[in-house]
C-alpha cells in the first residue's frame, strides 16, 4: 500500500521539479538530427520520440524511487505500424501512468473517408472508396500517488491520407493537454493555464481562447454536467497555417508538458500555503476514489479517442486502456457539500474559470 | 475495511440462501391484486415491484448486518413517470447494489420511431413524426464484498408505443439476468443455468438456448474478446407469444433470481470442497478488483443499454450508474498465467461452456 502522508524527507533531493522552460519555436535547436526539409512524418516521429524519452526521464526524476518506466514496443503486423508503450506503476510519487507513441498506416472505410472530405476538398477518394492514412501520435496519462497531486493528459498527434504513390494529400494536426486535480487549487490551475497561454499566444493570438474552450467543452462528462478537470487546450482538424509552423506549435505544446505539471505534484508535498485548507489523508484518498471513478467514466462513456480505439480493429487494448487509473470508486449518489474542500472543487468543475 | 476471510461463524443463523422455488406459471397466485383483465402497464408494475421487494428482503436477509436498502423514489417531471431505486452499500456480505424500478412516459423521436417500425408493422408512426411510449422496467445488480462470491445482474423490461388514446399500439418484453464470478466454480454456474433452463422450457423448448446464446453475445466485453462472467439469458424485443404467456415467463424469471443466486454467495463463506482450489485473500481481493474494472468497462463502454441511458436527456444518471462496483482496478496488461485460477477463470470467459 502506497504511502500517502506528505513526506517532506524526499526534499530536496527528492522530488525534482525543476525542468527548464526551452525558448519557443527552437524545436530544430532542440532535436537532434531533426531538419526542415524532412517529411513531415519523419518530423514528427523525432519529435514524438524526443519528447517521449524526454517526459519519461522528467517523470522518473520527479518520482525519485528509483523506478523506470518499462518498454513496450508492439507492431500492428507487416506495413502498418507500431509503437512504442511505456508504462509506469507503483512508483513513490506516481501511481500509475503511460507515454504512448504510435505510428499507423491503414484505410479509412468509405463513410469515414467521406466524412473527411467535408473538411478537406482537397482530398480526393479513389475508386474504391478506401482512402490510405498515415497517423502518429503520442498520448500520456500520469495518475500520482497523492491526492493532492493532480493527475493530467496530453495528446499530440498528426495525421495525413495518401495518394497511390504514397505522398501526403489532406494533413492535420490535432492534440491538447488538459489537468485533473483531486483538489482544487488556483496557483496549479493558473500556472498551468499561463504556460500553455504563453506559448499558444506565440504562435497565434486566436490559438489560446479557442482551445481553452474547446478543452472546456471536450473534457466534460456531459451526463453529470461537470468538467473532468480544470481544462488546458485542445484542438482538432488544424491545418489553418503553413505544416511547419503548426510542427513548431507542437513541439512547443510538448516542451511545456513538464514545466506546466511537475510544480503541481511538488506542491503536494509541501507544507500547505498561508490560508490553503487541506483534506485528512482519509478524506483524501476517499475522494481521490470517486475522482478517479469519474476520469474512467470520461475516458470509457464519453470519450471520443478511446471509444474510436477500442472499435478498431488491431488496435491494441492495453496501450488505449494504460489511461485507466489503478484504482477507482464509485458510490451511489455521492454529493460532498457545498462548503467542502470536495464541494469547492465539483463547484469549479460544473463552472470553468478563466484562468489567464 | 471489510472482512474477506470465510467466517464459518455466521452460520447458521448468518448468511440465510434459502428461498423456495416457487410453482412455475403461477405469478397470478403469487402476487397480491394481481388480475388477468388488468392492462399489461399495470400487471408489469405491480410484478416488478413485488419482486424489488421480495428481492431487497432475500438479500438483506442474507446479508445478515441489519443493514437496509435505502429507499429514493424520483419523478421526470409531471406525468413522464418515475421510479423507485433502492441501493445498498457496506454490509456484511454485499458491497454494493441496487434494485431500481422504473415507470416512464416519453416520445420516440422519429429516427427511433423509424428503426421500431421495422421490426413492427403494426407500429404507426404519427404525422409529426414523434411516437408516445411507455416502459417500465427492474433493474438488478448486485456486488458481494467476498472475491469467491460472484456478481450477478438482471433486468426486465416492459415496452408499448401508444396511439393517440393512449391504448397500446405495439409492445413487446425484453430482459434476461447473468452471472459474474471472479473465480469460476462450475457447481455455481451449472445450478445457475440449470434454474434458467427450467423456466425457460416450461414456457417455450427454444427460449433457453436462444437466450443463451443471446447473452454470451451481448455480455461480452469486445475489445478484450472475453466475457465479463458466465453468462445466463438475455432476449430482446421478445413479442412472438400472446403478451400475457410473456408475462407469466418474466414472472418465472423473477422468482428464480434469489434462488439461482444466493447459493453461490453461501458457497463463499462454506469450507472448500473436495479438490477445490482457492486464492489466498490478497490474490482473491487483487482479482476482484481486476474484474470489476472489467465489470465497469462492460457497463460504461460496451452495454447499449447504459450508454441509452446516459444520452437519454432527464435520465437519473445515479441510477444507472449505480451499477458500477465499489472498488475497481485496472493494471496494465495483466494477464494471469494458464496454469492460476485467475487465469482457468479467463480461459472459461473467453470460452462460453453450455452447462445444462
Amino acid at each position: 500500500e502506497p504511502e500517502f502522508e506528505p513526506d517532506l524527507s524526499i526534499f530536496p533531493e527528492g522530488l525534482n521539479a525543476e525542468v527548464p522552460l526551452v525558448e519557443l519555436g527552437s524545436v530544430y535547436e532542440i532535436i537532434p538530427g531533426l531538419k526542415p526539409e524532412m517529411l513531415m512524418r519523419e518530423k514528427m516521429e523525432l519529435l514524438l520520440k524526443f519528447y517521449q524519452k524526454e517526459i519519461v526521464a522528467g517523470l522518473e526524476r520527479a518520482d525519485s524511487s528509483g523506478k523506470t518506466f518499462i518498454v513496450d514496443e508492439w507492431t500492428r503486423g507487416e506495413n502498418m505500424g507500431g509503437g512504442i508503450t511505456r508504462v509506469f506503476q507503483d512508483g513513490r510519487v506516481f501511481q500509475k501512468g503511460g507515454v504512448n507513441f504510435s505510428a499507423i498506416y491503414g484505410e479509412l472505410p468509405p463513410a469515414a473517408a467521406q466524412r473527411m472530405h467535408a473538411n478537406h476538398s482537397e482530398l480526393k477518394v479513389p475508386e474504391n472508396g478506401k482512402l490510405p492514412f498515415y497517423a502518429c501520435g503520442l498520448s500520456l496519462v500520469i495518475h500520482p500517488q497523492h491526492y493532492l497531486a493532480p493527475s493530467v493528459h496530453l495528446n499530440y498527434r498528426y495525421f495525413e491520407t495518401l495518394n497511390e504513390d504514397g505522398t501526403p494529400q489532406s494533413w492535420w494536426f490535432g492534440g491538447g493537454q488538459d489537468l485533473s486535480p483531486m483538489y482544487y487549487n488556483k496557483d496549479d490551475a493558473t500556472h498551468f493555464h499561463k504556460l500553455l497561454k504563453e506559448f499558444c499566444d506565440f504562435h497565434d493570438p486566436t490559438y489560446y481562447s479557442r482551445f481553452k474552450k474547446w478543452a472546456d467543452d471536450y473534457f466534460r462528462i456531459k451526463f453529470r454536467n461537470e468538467a473532468r478537470g480544470i481544462g488546458g487546450i485542445f484542438f482538432d482538424d488544424l491545418h489553418d497555417k503553413e505544416p511547419d509552423m503548426l510542427f513548431k506549435f507542437v513541439g512547443d505544446g510538448l516542451s511545456r508538458f513538464l514545466p506546466s505539471y511537475l510544480p503541481a505534484v511538488k506542491r503536494a508535498y509541501l507544507p500547505a500555503a498561508g490560508g490553503e485548507e487541506r483534506p485528512t489523508p482519509e478524506a483524501g484518498k476517499h475522494w481521490q476514489g470517486i475522482r478517479r471513478g469519474r476520469y474512467a467514466e470520461f475516458n470509457l462513456a464519453v470519450d471520443r479517442g478511446t471509444q474510436f480505439g477500442l472499435q478498431t480493429p488491431g488496435s491494441r487494448i492495453e496501450s488505449i486502456l494504460m489511461t485507466l487509473p489503478k484504482h477507482c470508486s464509485w458510490e451511489y449518489n455521492y454529493h460532498p457539500g457545498p462548503e467542502t474542500l470536495e464541494g469547492k472543487t465539483v463547484e469549479v468543475l460544473k463552472n470553468p474559470i478563466e484562468y489567464v
